[in-house]
């Protein structure tokens, strides 16, 4: 059951294609950091597209971009979009797709003559990826207000540049007042970047929320010794409390409440001999769950269990706490209404948190926000092999299209 | 209860204290790594002393030295005696401790006019310590003969220089054949370089054998993914094994038979970072036992449990041996006779195994052969702040005296 009206995939492919290739790199993917001359490219591409579209265009003071088609109100405008920068070497989904499956379908609107009653906009948000510049996601909180101008305008990139001196230097520090136009609702169409929908055979992630985040760093100092002379009872081995907490957190994501991830990505003992008991350990544990009473539960679990375990190893313990998000649920009047459009569009859908963060989710704080997820191939995602298979994009773009529709219509 | 006939202590611990300054650092600790000008110093150092003695000086192709003094019969001597090299930054008392012991005891018997039936020589042999030429205990398995004297003279160390060129630079590469004299049984004296003797509050170490040593080295390959996006149930996460093989070697070592030490003292995984799940993760486990066939047992053990963990987790396994020693037992006449000896003096004694290896373990091979320990102040060794105490010296080197008269005289 194909909708009534559709989007043009070959043309939406296209400019896919037409946009990875700047910045593209000789062995495959892509390199436009945020701000840097690639960028530029980018975005002078993406702004002749819209207007192409003859949308009513502003830029404001950190680059944010936002095109307009007017509707027959002059109510604010429901708005979809995402981001054109990527990582060094990402893919040419990320991102990109929110903003060009936004474009594709305001021209399909334009090719069927329709109108909608509220305007409708797409935009693309300045250095959403933070490879370039932290904090990522810059861009949406500036335009949301929870990021201060002048303070993302000051930020120092990695290659001791700040932000306001590469908006300078490519001409792309707007006029136009951050956070405007005033947003009726914003919906984002993203690759998953995860390997559940392809797994599980389903075309459409309708997106709840965003998991809650919390990064835990932990510093255990032992008594380094010799390997051989060492009985077991006297040692005091911080190796052996860094593969407890990997088994705790293992088993912590299997029976804690709501869908708990855990994961151990890094992990320093010095010295770091075979055959000297390590002096210290240090190791993070990455903790995600959507309901943030239960990360908080976890977190606080692993930190009780890593201190008492310590006690018994005869380790000294510190940690910190590297990054916090608390979780984000997205509207329900938007969930729903991906939901229902995708569903009449005959095409299976399974609602699941988002893993990973999105501008969506800083929109989130000032109006009703979803997202609606494609599947990624192999999960692989801030890789040149990323890809999102073209029926998927068809699709993913056709509910974007609808949903628009509905909500601007509603 | 003293015996009869007693070492000089303030000679012993001046004697100590010289040779330690001798190559001695600013900070502390003592520098004089295998065949270097420091080495020579150190050597020519205790050749004066074993002059003193009148001592008939022998020094073989690869510089192990035998001082020997005369006994009533042409039989072939008890011998006594451990290393002079050290570490880069070691302790005082690791191996010249052994070495000076031995010097002590004959000018001992030298002052009290006391003859043995055998001769009694005292040697120190060639790069025990291998931390500039590889392997350790160098010299005595040249002497021993288990090391082919050419390839031990053409080993190449830490700076690209050759055993023989180095030899040749500080003019000890002696004439006298490799092996000579024939030794009846070998004593070592040696700091404990575990915690052990103190902890217990115990004088003596009678150490009855040195440990079987296994290193393996794991690699594991996973997937590598974003640890916000993939669930649980997709992971292919060699961290979690890491951690799973950590807490199995330390639960190994609380039911394996024998005293089995297990130790997790390298963790590697890439690329390290606290929001990606691992794509490879390589460790060690360094595994010993006293009981050979318990070795066997427990590496095939842990062979076993990291293979079948990772077809749980979908993870590809690789592994090598990195080292493999079997334990050595010391001979019962031997150690029964140190034991014995240490016990009439009234001191307090444990049977041990050595958890380092030492020339004796080679001398093991051609001659009767045994150890006693002394306490390491806090299992400390191989750093600056490797101490034992005065009086544990006096003890060790007193039980050292009697048993190689007792040998001698048998």
């Amino acid at each position: 059951m194909r909708p009534q009206v559709s989007i043009n995939a070959d043309r939406l492919l296209a400019n896919l294609r037409t946009l990875g290739q700047i910045g593209g790199r000789p062995g495959g993917g892509v390199s436009r950091l945020a701000l840097t001359p690639q960028d530029l490219a980018g975005r002078r591409q993406v702004l002749r597209w819209m207007e192409e579209l003859g949308l009513e265009i502003t830029i404001d003071a950190l680059g944010n971009t936002v095109g307009v088609r007017k509707g027959l109100s002059e109510l604010s405008p429901v708005m979809t979009g995402s981001h054109i920068d990527t990582v060094d070497g990402g893919g040419i989904y990320d991102g990109n797709l929110g903003v060009l499956a936004g474009i594709e379908v305001l021209a399909t609107l334009d090719e069927h003559n329709i109108s909608t009653k509220r305007p409708l906009a797409v935009a693309f948000f300045t250095n959403e990826e933070g490879a370039r510049f932290a904090p990522d996601m810059m861009g949406s909180l500036v335009f949301e207000g929870s990021l201060d101008l002048e303070t993302a305008l000051a930020t120092v990139g990695i290659d001791g540049t700040t932000v306001a001196q590469n908006l300078d230097a490519i001409d792309m520090r707007g006029t136009a007042p951050c956070g405007k136009p005033d947003v009726h609702a914003f919906i984002e169409l993203h690759i998953e970047q995860g390997p559940r929908l392809e797994r599980e055979g389903i075309t459409i992630g309708i997106v709840e929320g965003v998991q809650g985040i919390c990064w835990t760093e932990f510093e255990l100092d032992g008594v380094s010794n010799h390997a051989g002379t060492t009985p077991m009872s006297l040692r005091h081995d911080p190796s052996v409390l860094v593969g407890e907490t990997i088994v705790f957190a293992r088993e912590l994501t299997k029976h804690h409440p709501g869908v708990q991830l855990a994961t151990v990505g890094s992990v320093t003992l010095k010295p770091n001999l075979v055959n000297v008991i390590p002096r210290t350990a240090r190791f993070t544990v990455d903790l995600r769950n959507t309901d943030g009473v239960a990360l908080d539960q976890a977190e606080q679990a692993t930190i009780d269990f890593v201190y008492r375990q310590a006690r018994a190893e005869g380790l000294t313990v510190r940690h910190r706490n590297l990054a916090r998000f608390a979780p984000v649920a997205f509207a329900s009047s938007v969930v729903d209404r991906i939901e229902a459009v995708a569903t009449s569009h005959g095409l299976s859908n399974i609602r699941m948190p988002s893993g990973a963060g999105h501008d969506a989710q800083v929109l989130a704080r000032c109006c009703p926000a979803g997202m609606i997820f494609v599947p990624s191939l192999g999960g692989i995602s801030h890789n040149p092999r990323e890809h999102t298979d073209a029926r998927d994009i068809e699709s993913g773009a056709n509910v974007l299209l609808h949903a628009l529709l509905e909500l601007a219509n509603a």
